[in-house]
């Protein structure tokens, strides 16, 4: 066995901190191909690396999932693999990161603590497991290592998760957080189609966004190139999340949001 | 068959667009190996795209080459394959990304609309076509896939094609534009060698710069090691295309110019 | 032969210039794989190059090491591929960039000038030597071309070395300087844990920082989550280098220091 290892952090690529976990790896697997799904994620932002995970994890190839956005590195928050209901292996910190990922497959079926140091480097330093523990475990887990011989079992309903933002549904209108923007300075909300349904905003809507008390039109829309340049849009994302563009420019940049601003959406009723 | 997919994108690397196409492509194709050109095209850049795209592929090994810069994307635009006159295969929108790469081969000889649903992912979304259109059609190609298959023809003629600013020679003076600025602030000219010589600008000879009504000195060079810190230079860069750069530092900076700025160039006559 | 190649560079990834190396190496080499170990070095950084390579190259598969940081380009420095003791191969420029990971393992036996055209590609830019030398040296060394094939031998003592900045240790107190700040605004030292014994600093001592004359108190720590949040932490990071950190934020903002800059570490007497 070797197949996939697919690798997700908020280590960025300016340091060496992801090569150097690509050479670890490779030393202890070197038949193992290693898919990069982002290094991007905001550095300590578990919230966004778990939805990142989870909205990815469905296009790419059935392995090992590891991923690291450890704040909590060194301090009591426990090592972990797990396996999840279609039988992919998931690996990293037990701090709700994994967690929305394994969900899309059914869920946890089998988690264990990463305590045995025959699947680890041999000295492992207390910032960066990253390279000392987790890519040991995933690299040892690709080469057909049980997860019962990484530690001891732990229940999976002991895991730490994370709380999603819920949106407030009222009648014509929604409150919602942002998730995350993107490099397009798409904003993605926490909301689905069925959000705008409940709230009676249907398709082609002409809704105001409120983004800290400035007020801005939007019509739903469903793609870009529907819209005209500088028209903002509501629309359904390629993740299937309700998300907000502005045609050939940056949403986020327009309605000055970052990830976790509040922003009101209400039917135009004038 | 299996070789190399090159991939070049607008997409960055913050998100997890690029690892996801990756994952895509290896679900159809675990095979191909994936060699990453850049992903760092300015947002919505297609002249940009397609000069970097022209640059860089006569240096990798021939394949198929994947580049999405894309924002009409869900739009009218087509989407395609091609083949050129040696055989690589090109694949992208109809925005005219591909078709300076494809004339470093002898120009497209086949072109084909992706219109067969057995060669995109299951449901395609409006706004992510790299990822539910372009990387499975690159990856079946990679699997030996015809080019027929992926849908009807288009006449090569037909295809959109991008307008290249032309620079204006006189006697002793260029007007150019910048293309593009590298990492370094080098400052990439829609100018080669022969434009110099029409205007009577010899190797050696002091120039001056006119950007946004300021003027710089200059001076014909070979390579960045012949001039003393903080010294312009004209010079033939490694694409033969020409150049301005200053020894240890960015000439992007220094001159306030971005891609689509004019640049003056005149013989320094005192 | 195939095995890996390690790849180090100052290009980032915003242009095409890694991507081109990696295609250049691939057509020499198909069969050999290539570990991006980081192309964020800062643009003509040697030092903190050198320093990347040597902490990471102890974590990955033995092979032949790419590295170029280059501001000499063109000029007079020497391109060099040369072998250390433990019979890793190092292929670069001539400025002192590949030595500190060589010493890591016993040091240079073997250097050679690269001056053999037939393992350089047909032409050679002045400007871009990594496509045009370096690449091509290190996938000909891949397949097992012979070091001495690459051009006449060089004396190893006659290597260009880099200083590193030495720290000034005094009674409970030590000058230091800023080798790196990760992307986590993490400082790197020229210190090691020994330097703080010489200066009789002991673990658990409450220290004074002094950066640009403003004073700040840090502890010494074991790991970040030994900290409050906002806490400073002066500790031995993952490659052994003390270190200064703050807790969920940003030591390199706090303390508004960068590569180069002095940091004055005195043992709080109150």
């Amino acid at each position: 066995m070797s197949g996939f290892i697919t690798f997700l952090t908020d280590f960025g690529l300016q340091d060496d901190f992801v090569g150097t976990c690509h050479g670890v790896i490779k030393r202890i697997a070197p038949g193992v191909e290693i898919i990069d799904l982002t290094h991007g994620v905001r550095p300590g932002g578990i919230l966004q690396g778990a939805l990142t995970l989870a909205n990815a994890l469905p296009y790419v190839p059935a392995g090992v999932h590891l991923a690291v956005v450890d704040p909590g590195v060194g301090g009591g928050r426990r090592p972990l693999a797990l396996r999840d209901a279609e039988g992919r292996l998931h690996v990293g910190p037990d701090n709700g990161l994994l967690l929305p990922a394994a969900d899309r497959f059914g869920g946890v079926v089998e988690a264990h603590e990463l305590a045995n140091p025959a699947y680890a480097l041999e000295s492992v330093s207390r910032t960066f497991h990253g390279r000392d523990l987790f890519a040991p475990a995933a690299a040892h887990l690709s080469l057909g290592v049980p997860l019962a011989e990484l530690g001891p079992p732990i229940d999976p309903e002991a895991l730490v998760r994370l709380e999603l933002p819920v949106p407030d549904i009222g009648h014509a209108r929604i409150q919602s957080t942002v998730l995350g923007v993107d490099r397009f300075g798409n904003i993605a909300l926490n909301l689905t189609r069925e959000h705008l349904d409940e709230a009676g905003i249907v398709p082609g809507t002409r809704v105001e966004l409120v983004s800290r008390g400035d007020h801005y039109f939007a019509v739903a829309a469903r793609t870009f190139s529907d819209a005209k340049p500088g028209d903002l849009i509501l629309y359904e994302d390629s993740y299937r999340n309700l998300a907000v563009a502005v045609a050939q420019g940056s949403a986020a940049a327009l309605l000055t949001v970052e990830e976790g601003s509040d922003l009101l959406i209400q039917v135009d009723t004038p």
